[in-house]
């Protein structure tokens, strides 16, 4: 995993992997997101090494989608409390649920998304809340924001103009680096 | 990266983390969906060695998300389209975008998700096509499938009564695997 390298780029989904890149992270947060805090929950959960909880514990700690706090003095023990961060992760993990179980789920639904007032599964959308339409490829795209590299808003670039021309064949050259 | 293991498992989010759990494939999967098809391009945009390249390619044809198609005889070149299930890991690399630009992009929006129709950046939001409700944690929550082995059943059954009573202490041991 080339955390460092990474972690340099602005692109916010290489930022966002740069947190929960390692996907016992993701597993852990969806757990976290079910109501779990301890240590020993998330470890039975997840049936991983005591190290490896620890060390992905940690890091999520130092993320800032977790905090520490002590449940018990004597001995003492932590929980793992989700910031607010970590809450708006569920958005990631709700799109990962209903991907999963729209192409990855042969025998059937394990987890479902639930409207608890009509204990009916929900179907996802994603609109935009600016105007309630539902996104589109036709209608909604991803380009270069204000704070934007060099390098990135050639990649949009270059990607628009292969988009609009399928045999565009323009040598693609990313100037150099630091900044994605 | 524990493949082998998190492959057996039931649960939607581990099932896809299984095909697009290596950040780079996630990556990949952000440039196809801009337009880009080709090894150099994926190379060029992302400054990874052919090999990594190669091994993510090839696993993500294998898992069903691209599709190789040569694009030139001579001399024979491939290129790497988005098949529906890969289309669909657009809203997956959507929610990533959202949630970092949210919290890890202190010096501003490097990408955004622009409507094309108004030229203004999307406030991203999730909805339950069915009720058109906005997904809250108020009144959604996600729970054990039709498919659910014994072991979700178990885990979502012990979330459900920690969220109810924060002190409730029973232990909790899962039933043994396989399944998840």
């Amino acid at each position: 995993m080339k955390h460092t390298s990474l972690g340099t780029l602005l692109c916010p989904v290489a930022r966002s992997l740069d947190h929960v890149g390692e996907w016992w992270s993701i597993l852990i947060l969806r757990d976290a997101l079910t109501g779990l805090t301890r240590f020993d929950e998330f470890q039975q959960s997840l049936g991983i090494a005591t190290s490896t909880l620890s060390v992905r514990l940690n890091a999520l700690v130092a993320s800032g989608l977790l905090v520490k706090q002590q449940y018990c003095e004597k001995p003492p023990r932590d929980e793992y409390i989700l910031t607010e961060t970590g809450l708006d992760f569920e958005k990631v993990i709700l799109a990962f649920t209903t991907w999963g179980n729209d192409h990855f789920a042969e025998e059937g639904h394990s987890t479902e998304i639930i409207d608890t007032q009509t204990q009916r599964p929900v179907r996802l959308g994603l609109v935009d809340l600016n105007t309630g339409e539902a996104i589109t490829r036709e209608r909604h795209t991803t380009a270069a924001g204000p704070a934007a590299s060099e390098r990135m808003r050639y990649r949009f670039d270059y990607a628009a103009r292969r988009r609009a021309d399928p045999d565009f064949a323009l040598t693609f050259a990313m100037p150099p680096r630091p900044g994605d």
